[in-house]
């Protein structure tokens, strides 16, 4: 098995572009990823690229990655599309590990992309709704956000279990604000107040909307390449991919569940305790599925989750950073890009240089990505853990 | 790198199903390879299920796999959902391949499934089309059948050039209706004349309806193992897996193109020649596809297709058997089980338990699964070589 590390890495600013097409953020972010790489796209002998819902936004049902990759360049070598909700873009970059790891492949890449945005506005919210088995979804029909009506029964058991307030929720979100406001790529940022997060409209009680991650457009790419080709030509600082697991869901009557399973198997691969850990990347697809994967991921004992925001822990300056790329709810949450902007800011944190946002000496990183709700859990869950 | 080999096939009947689910054809599929594999649906350590466009048929985009698998039991294994056009299929088996391969796995499993009949009969043409690129297509607005009229000028310039009649496109028909009648999991079957398939409904000159693959519903499964998992449960008659390759299109200025490149590179990895073959499973989207794939897979010389079919040597009983299924004109060609549904035919035909439709003796077997159509090539292309 080959030591795989990532040699590029590139995301582009997140945000609302009714006017720009997925074609044109997927080849910027293509075109960073190599020009950061230094290495010419012909070298790059495999591709997997993570969208989710471009058939409902572009119409483009199948081929996708082709419908990029062809024009600019790629010829012969595979390309594969790959699925699964928001945790598409890791699930991509799953498989690129793999191909390196194995030896298939010295050089390939994972690219996640997605455009949201649509001029009916309720399209967004229809396409996020399969994400869930459409014949047996909880969502409402018509919501405007299915996965939050879904998390908030969920979010509020949470908190009676462990004490945790709305307050604590709000300061998920200035955390999250705040450290956008320090990423020239994040979609949002700024300095808000608890009680301007908790003012804020009520999407699904807990859940303000200022909780919950928005709509957004976006593409971000990592190349993955092995040791002897890092060796070879001479590549500096590679982030190493130490672990990369991959789990669907766990039947409802059995714990712990998908994300704590990936976790722990991946800190047993990587031989790196949650201790270890100088910064996190995780999945907060709103601010209470963040105090709740505190837990899962094993960085609080059961139920002290809120203790980390509270006293600052998991803050820009604390003990362990999380989402110092401001999260899904700052840095925006383009469904099939996300998981591969979380291995960017990984990759970029442990370069250092990650500019105003950057977490001084950080050399070991995890990076966290759910995606879709089949069978009481979520229908994949990969966890990636990253090492200077 | 671990020696890989089929344990488990299966295929559900193909046909027009249109009051049965995606779901209830997958579960069947799933039921039927692990029970041919002997294996329980837990000992298979991960799952990739090829479907192209079950967005449009029943408005999953997202997570289909675990919609699929979660119910049957799957917990914890990873899913990835796998999109590559009519090679979605293919795809899905050459990664469960690479996931054995590699060690990663010693149990994987490939999943084809489709579902194409709608009760809104344009549905599926509207479908087929976006496996090109929906901004540039070249197919006509509103088309009943987009690829027919790309591939029409095409088998057109291949006739012009090979003296290639359109009788020799009905003999292909008559080939495949004759096998397909031979299987009971065929869509389609029977004994045709020439003259029948010449003055069906013109679809796209040259090629008639029975020269075109139908619409059609279906799954497929295989489950492959590694040989360490094969030898230690003495698993009998193994089918293996001596060379998986994927390409994506190849720049129209360059030759040969993908799928001439994917078969002579299949072909050096498992140091067979294809004279060596007994038989093949090919991607005959339509009746002229077939003969220019003869030549494109090395089977004839440059211009020497149509004599394959004249003089007999690619009929069950001749030289060399080309789709003793009924390929996709007569088995049936739902999109992303296709891809699946050959290796099943070549897994039976190597076993020995193919029936009425079994070549004698058959030891060695390619299949040929091509997907989707952007920059002037194939979006996929896909060769897998299988040995008793």
């Amino acid at each position: 098995m080959q030591r795989v590390g990532i040699v590029g890495a590139f995301q582009t600013p997140f945000g609302k572009y009714l006017d720009r097409s997925l074609k044109s953020l997927a080849e910027e972010a293509v075109a960073g990823t190599t020009k950061d790489a230094a290495i010419s796209i012909g070298e790059v002998e495999s591709f997997y690229v993570g969208n989710s819902i471009a058939g409902l936004i572009t119409g483009q049902e199948m081929v996708r990655g082709q419908t990029v990759l062809r024009r600019l360049g790629v010829s012969g070598q595979p390309i594969i599309n790959v699925e699964n909700a928001c945790a598409s873009g890791s699930t991509a970059a799953h498989l690129a590990w793999l191909a390196v790891r194995s030896g298939q492949a010295h050089v390939s890449m994972a690219l996640g992309m997605e455009k949201m945005t649509h001029p009916d506005r309720s399209r967004p919210g229809q396409a996020i709704a399969t994400a869930m088995d459409v014949e047996t979804s909880p969502a409402k029909p018509g919501s405007i956000s299915p996965f939050m009506d879904m998390y908030a029964p969920r979010i509020q058991a949470y908190m009676d279990r462990t004490g945790a307030t709305p307050e604590d929720l709000a300061r998920v979100t200035v955390k999250a604000q705040k450290n956008g406001a320090l990423n020239p790529d994040a979609q949002y940022g700024g300095d808000l107040t608890v009680d301007e997060v908790l003012g804020d409209k009520m999407i699904a009680t807990p859940l303000t909307r200022m909780m919950c991650s928005p709509i957004g457009d976006g593409a971000a790419g990592v190349i993955l390449a092995s040791e002897e080709y890092i060796d070879r030509h001479k590549i500096p600082n590679p982030v190493w991919v130490v672990a990369s697991v991959l789990k669907s869901g766990i039947d409802p009557d059995d714990q712990p569940q998908a994300l704590a399973r990936a976790a722990s198997e991946a800190f047993e691969i990587a031989s790196v305790a949650p201790t270890d850990l100088h910064l996190i990347e995780l999945h907060d697809a709103n601010a209470g599925s963040e105090l709740m994967r505190y837990e899962e991921i094993g960085l609080a004992p059961h139920g002290e989750g809120p203790r980390l925001i509270r006293d600052g822990t998991t803050n820009l300056g604390g003990d362990l950073p999380v989402n110092p790329s401001g999260g899904l709810l700052a840095r925006g949450h383009p469904i099939g890009a996300t998981g591969v902007a979380q291995l960017v800011e990984l990759t970029k944190q442990l370069r250092g240089v990650a500019g105003a946002r950057q977490v001084e000496g950080a050399t070991i990183g995890l990076a966290e990505n759910g995606g879709g709700w089949v069978g009481g859990d979520a229908a994949a869950e990969c966890v990636h853990i990253l090492k200077a």
